[in-house]
């Protein structure tokens, strides 16, 4: 696939479509993704384990459900070795090519999938096509296929330019549960990057617009709270239990009561709760699934603070304890004017581009922020980059899909805006942001 | 089996026990009952719908569920054309034999049996014996099999003495869920009884020992409230959603702070709860499974009308609709002293009874209560007796077993019982009551 | 007073109801009964500091509060030397008369009022016969004028006989408050006391009947919550506040739903809440006045502690803290059968008895019990004794009133009863309890 | 007064300031008004009923309160007449000046004050001085009598000038309960206004600085719940109270728990809550007394709507009635651009100013808004304008004062603004709005 025509990223695409995985199971994508590397001419290519600062990985799965996602990737065909590799749930890679002096510019993407069961009416492309989700239940309902195709797309492209600098493309596990961006970002691969692109297509913009710098992310932190009383018969003995469900629920109402903040919107939901085993038993088990955000990473670390201390008081309150993980975390982050503006001048002489929108506002999060923040800590320039789509469905519903000719504007605004920042003196920006 | 000994009880009680079924689905059990029946020597037998006020049924499951056990029952060997009768959940019967002049005596037995999951380890004698649970997760762990063997077994005693009058035997479904006891009760079948026995094993009470009238039965409600709201995305559109996890929790904070009541014990639970989707989405829909008491059927009452506007208000409160039903109900009930007294001076004569216990509570919930009641408003008298058992685990646990000879003893002391009230004149004690 | 008709005894019921006073503000009435009992020949007679454990003293007003009760006692014409004994809510006396060999044996009386506003209609006997109440908004509405006469007529009736024994006579402050009981009980004075009285008068019992015995008192807990967070502008600032109205609403909601007891009767009530100063201003302040009970002193400790948690937590859950003090207690306690029995024979030859009541439930708390309790643990009896009057109103109504006549019965009664116990060998009955 | 000196204005100031008055009590403040206006050349004077829509008055106390406020204002000096005119809590005025052909300018000045106590330290100008409130527990604290004072001063100086057109000056009462604004805005004589002007002093802008239009009102409404339950015995029947604190208290908890809003900021506060009136009786009432806001005035009405339905369905929850009556009511209003540059440019060039602000957010909630929004709903222009000064203590604090050479500031200010509108072609911005 290096010397690429565009029906053979539409196969990759496909292929990638077909085995939606979802976060820290993406065996199959990530196999497929780093045999395709191996045909190019990289310096570096850091695949798994050595892609991830693996402490921070979040919300892994327990062994049995990892077990059975790696047999299914091998199943489908996916090269045996390379998933020995990603064994325990090390997915995700890290692309590096260096061509000469000049400046370190990176590509983030995204590759997991959603726990969505695809559409199979005749009107869904992937399903009249017959590439539809083999991972029954599962579904690239977020273009994430779309993403990672752009990646592997955009390297050839500037493989195949006189760039001079450094490229590294991250393909990045687990972004709808928030939870691999931040392995990623701590991963010591970025931080000598002083260009960071990110990029999603669709987000309700038509084919033919470019959105040149994302902003608006909302910082959220996914959590898991567990409440443990006793159970009791609820008839003979209710005195002896410790009752996890009225935990829960004093904890429901008062998460939603943390007081509104003057700084911005914040947001809360215990958005799946359950408890309890039977109506005659005092329950002895209760759990609530919910997130935090907010507009900036303080609001959400406010709303988190608060939520920590309702979660513990509520559980004490019942003489329960409660055990509260995170599953998943982003910041907010902002995206570069300075790289926007580039963005909008390369999109404008980019075939297929009728509209340059100069900013949008994501209103919901994403991972993607947690790199952006550490380049842009480091002092480089970061820019998060919509390529629009005329999708079907919305996002995550079972008829999302993508105008797979989109994917080639994409990968034409990427190279080209790597390639224009490497033209640049590097740092020049990064000294005056 | 008429004319029976011990062992063919033994095989009878095996032969439910290895074919445990729960509420309205006791096509198997019902079956065999009713092909020993036939046996016998009866003036009606009704079975199925001709034994239940059929609109009274409670928590009957939906079809698939029906059908499911009754092809199983069907694959297990009962008899197809009984099996025919029962189909869509009608289950039980009402065996009548009429001897000459004489008062209506009734025993009620229950059939049913839990979702649990029996123990196979060595030191549990129907895992050792061979007749362990073929219907893997469910259990007879409460001695219902043991009941519907002493309910054929004293039939057959009764058919076998000089008795004069009629017995009536009501082998009930779905005592566990409180969901069998008002139909068979309002099925008019129960309305010429003049005196009414029901039967437990076990209850903490050793083999040797019988309870000459339990009383302490809190009246019941089961409920299932289910919130519906509307839901919307958490971060983007927190205006638009309904929350239905909010309304539960409002409920679940208030129900267990309904007043408490000055005239006896009430008790509230929320034993099984749940709600939500998904993190990121407002939660749409959620539900309690719970139960209130009371130590008598107005406190039973009195906790029900609250619970009722409560689920009600807090459904309004977050904009919510709720749908509140009935699962299961059982009044409260009391043993007559003149009929314990009779079950007490007929076991004190009976082999195998060591210790007469005069009374004892029961502190949970039982239907029986509602065929007492009927008949008690009828003018009649009603005992509820315990035959004691050594019971390796408690009721309702994995392990729980009965001592196969204590089955004997119960039908001994019942139909002892049984044969007394009908020396008396009818309707004699009912006058003085 | 001494050598004492009724009309006596009247005029110092009258007295005192036309000066009530509340918990530790009881100068005028001491000081009254003090000046009474100095006229008596008693062997000792201990006053204020003296007569109570003082550090047990609870809920004892502010000084100002103090400082204006004792000024309106002088004010009203009080023994200013007495009143000086008893500055600083010192209230209360034990008077002791030893005549010979003989047991020890006890009365309690209390001697405190209520905060309620007296009527001054014409039906009302205190205000068309002149003596309602002086102390504008409180009222003796519970019959304590009473009971403090009933002590001094039965302290006079037995000084007047040929009792052989002690006689100590507890004067009890701070009853409605069960503030008092505890102190009294904790003095020292009645840890010699073999055969313990207390009295009431009415409690829905008419005039001409003795209750023989009263039983079903409540254990309970007064409490005080104050939660403490930080004012913010609700508009401006609201993240800056830490509620403490949303404390107190937490829990009081959690309070209500404290896990009903199988052991019996549990009760709790948040009576008088409060917070906040202005819609506009984060609530910096909050509080909970509220109680605790159970059938026995078990269950209200049980009741009392998870209360206790559910005050900590629900600070915590909104950063707040909160002091909570008790400000009121009183055990559970029992009347003893051998002691009630005397009473019901010396009423049954009482002129003006009626009927004999064997025993009723308070169904309400008293600290009489700290009193009762004590006794008994060191062998000796207790028995709570109902003296019934006609009162126009119920107890704790501004239109309460006893008929003055049963005064003397209750004299008679408890003098009789305790010339009975006098009689015995000490401490016969306390051997066999 | 006219053809006045800031002496004179000083004067007046300091006799409003010693005269503080809260929302429909300002009898003092009116008749001062009045008098000095009576002085002036007028064209008409409408006072009390006159100048308001009286049916659109919130928050009018009882009939006593406003009988004790009058004599206080009679007691103080107040012209009789003119507080004959205002009994029963009519006050404010408008006063109208026709100066030939130009268009309706209108200024609208509050008066109304605080339940603040004043310092009456030595380092508080008004007690060093002399002109303390001698309203004890009332204050000027938040420079009304400034506003007031601005107001005479601003008619007087366009008076005393060429102006060509109307001029109308609002003395609104009832700001600080935001109870005032609407029954001026209704009254009618606003119809005609073109351009409204509205003044505030400090809002933490120092002595210099002008603000050319303040934003950011946060649209309001003030709300006073009362709920009414049944009172009851809570140790003897607690089963017969009906809990008016159990309502007040789930009320609470989910008020602040009304979904956030994408559109923008909201706010809720339970400021000031209360209830029952014992330890030991079921809570028969309780109130909330809250406030409800929005970043605009749809978001102040979703808000609205939640807690009307809240508090509703809190009530029948626990079986308990409430009555939810609005105090007050402000709506979101926003400055005119073209106007603010008018006051920008007049400010630029007004002795004393050294600082001109563009805009800034109040952050609160103001009823000048329904006057705004009545004005420009005409298609007129509204600007709120900010006058800096020194003020030692914060808005609403003891120790608030302003700069007395700060009212000239204003007044040249607002004259100025106002001539400079009249000599535009009447309706001209308004048409490009």
């Amino acid at each position: 696939m290096s010397a690429l025509e565009s029906d053979a990223y539409r196969e990759f695409r496909r292929d990638l479509h077909r085995h939606p995985e979802p976060a820290w199971r993406e065996f199959y994508t990530t196999a497929r993704i780093v045999e395709e590397l191996r045909k190019r001419d990289l310096t570096e290519l850091h695949v798994g384990r050595d892609a991830l600062a693996t402490d921070d990985r979040m919300n892994v799965p327990d062994d049995d459900e990892l077990a059975e996602w790696e047999q299914r990737a091998r199943d489908a065909g996916a090269d045996p070795d390379i998933v020995d590799g990603l064994s325990g749930g090390y997915t995700g890679c890290v692309a590096v090519a260096e061509r000469g002096d000049g400046p370190v510019v990176a590509l983030r993407v995204d590759i997991d999938a959603l726990p969505i069961r695809e559409s199979d009416e005749g009107d869904h492309a992937p399903a009249a096509k017959g590439f539809r989700s083999e991972n029954e239940g599962f579904m690239h309902a977020c273009g994430h296929d779309a993403h990672a195709t752009m990646g592997l797309g955009t390297l050839d492209a500037v493989l195949d330019s006189d760039f001079a600098g450094t490229l590294k493309v991250f393909f990045q596990p687990g972004e709808e549960q928030v939870a691999g961006g931040k392995p990623m970002a701590e991963s010591g691969h970025l931080d000598d990057v002083e260009y960071l692109y990110a990029v999603h297509v669709g987000l309700d913009h038509p084919s033919g617009e470019v959105v040149c710098g994302i902003d608006g992310f909302l910082a959220v932190r996914h959590f898991l709270a567990e409440f443990t009383g006793e159970p009791a018969h609820a008839g003979a003995r209710p005195e002896q239990g410790r009752n996890a469900v009225q935990a829960m629920a004093a904890a429901v109402q008062n998460l939603y009561a943390i007081p509104r903040h003057a700084d911005g919107p914040t947001r809360v939901n215990a958005g799946l709760v359950g408890g309890g085993t039977a109506t005659n038993i005092v329950p002895e088990e209760s759990y609530i699934e919910g997130e935090l955000r907010g507009g900036t990473t303080e609001l959400a670390a406010y709303m988190s603070d608060h939520a920590d201390r309702i979660l513990e008081s509520a559980a004490a309150m019942h003489d329960c304890e409660v055990d509260v993980a995170t599953k998943g975390e982003a910041p907010s982050a902002t995206s570069d004017d300075a790289l926007a503006r580039i963005v909008g001048d390369v999109a404008g002489a980019t075939a297929g581009v009728t509209e340059i929108v100069d900013s949008d506002d994501l209103g919901g999060s994403e991972d993607a922020t947690y790199l952006m923040n550490r380049v842009q800590e480091n002092g480089g320039l970061a820019c998060y980059v919509g390529v629009g789509t005329d999708h079907p469905g919305g996002h995550h519903t079972s008829t999302f899909d993508v105008v797979e000719g989109d994917i080639q504007v994409g990968i034409d605004v990427l190279s080209g805006a790597i390639l224009r920042v490497a033209e640049r003196r590097p740092r020049a920006d990064a000294r005056d942001r």
